[in-house]
């Protein structure tokens, strides 16, 4: 593949059933979407455009080959809406569906945006909507899918991400940055669970039906949405669509409204 | 990652436990050079020198530490040993462990060895080694391991292939060559089977360990060896460790010994 710029950046995300999705759940369309979201938007978030996919499926032989086909058609289509290409990949069999993706990109001259770019003093901002994923899975483990149809935007949240492809040319993402830089990051709840970062109406209901729920937790710690963090000099102007949630500051870490974040509620693979 | 050629060759393959090792047959070692070397030894067949790995690893939460630092280690050692470096990847839980890993590589300036370059005429050579893999799976399989302590080499062959790297500069997969270039590929059993491609004197103690077995098979179809086919121009002078196993010629297909190669011994994943 050309790599015009004389570098390369890559991202491999894996995508697995019963842990990332349920085929009861999500259409095969959707699943590969996703498959392929993840990683364009990880593209995207080191400020380049993606340009190609390798794609590795596995999955049982009892699968109908109508439901592997759309599954294909999702993966391209995502592809297609975030200008990639589908270069390759690998088949397998295996008892559930997996897919592992690889994503490539172009810098098109740009300076990769990293980890370790946060200055203290800089306002940390937002693009594309958090915490819908996150209240959509909540809503199907919990079976309430058909109890209130206005919450269909949640389940589709988790079934179908949409990252700001085109605004990740600047961003990084928020947690690892504060991580990585050797900054303090402070969040201003009232602004990170407001519209338009948030759907924060929807959110409620959700929360509402689920009977106690957090909204704060899906929005903080739900990290399925794939929008785009990343911090900017305090006197730039930001690009369209962006929204400020907060500032760096020296230190480490993360504050919300001047407590400190424990993440305990992100995504922990070999937890329990 | 650096990409002075402004090109990169890619390529990404699944290692999945049950369908391509067990963790009672292989340590965890051999399991990660495994899933890297086959990766590794596609970059090298398209002619490209071996950069990175990405490396997607999922299992069940009660791995030992240990075996995971271990299959690190091989993962880590065969990368070295082909001059790349682990750049990346993902981790998930799973109830069997998956390695999908993506390999890159720089082709410094040569053309790529694509699957359409084969002639009429051309010689066809491999180096590398073939059969014993999958001899030494039909070994494990069938329970023979203690009996010989002697057919320990195609045990070991399964376990952990050894491609020829630096070779691969000028190769191509024979199989490939044959379907995409529009010719017939005309291979010489007495060539194939017999010292330095194939180790013919194992082979035929572990087919007669397994009363039946068919050593032919295993070096035509087990694939699992990871040495590297090419064809040449027929007045070209080959390269130091190939040997001529046949010719190209109008038509498609595969002869072997003038009859027809019926590929039905291949690895067909999806079939019963």
């Amino acid at each position: 593949m050309r790599a015009p710029d004389g570098r390369v950046v890559a991202t491999t995300d894996m995508l697995i059933e019963g842990r990332h999705f349920r085929r009861e759940w999500s259409a095969a369309r959707d699943i590969g979407a996703k498959a392929a979201a993840r990683n364009l938007a990880d593209i995207a978030a080191m400020g380049a455009r993606p340009t190609a996919l390798l794609v590795s499926f596995a999955g049982p032989g009892e699968l109908e080959v109508s439901w592997v086909l759309e599954l294909v058609a999702g993966i391209t289509q995502e592809s297609s809406a975030a200008g990639a290409a589908v270069a390759g990949g690998d088949t397998s069999s295996a008892d559930v569906v997996m897919l592992a993706v690889t994503a490539l990109g172009d810098l098109e001259g740009r300076q990769p945006v990293t980890r370790g770019g946060a200055r203290a003093g800089d306002v940390v901002a937002v693009t594309g909507s958090l915490g819908g994923a996150a209240a959509g899975l909540a809503l199907l483990t919990a079976g309430l899918t058909q109890d209130d149809p206005g919450l269909e935007p949640l389940i589709r949240a988790h079934r179908r991400p949409t990252p700001p492809y085109a605004a990740g040319r600047q961003a990084a993402d928020l947690g690892h940055v504060s991580s990585a830089s050797g900054v303090q990051i402070e969040l201003r709840t009232k602004a990170i669970t407001a519209e338009p970062v948030a759907p924060q109406r929807l959110l409620a209901r959700a929360a509402a039906a689920l009977d106690g729920a957090n909204p704060q937790q899906w929005v903080l710690a739900g990290g399925d949405d794939h929008a785009l963090a990343a911090t900017f000099p305090p006197d730039a102007a930001l690009p369209a669509g962006w929204t400020i949630i907060g500032q760096a500051s020296t230190g480490n870490g993360i504050l919300v409204d001047g407590t400190r974040w424990n993440d305990a509620g992100g995504w922990e693979h070999f937890l329990a």
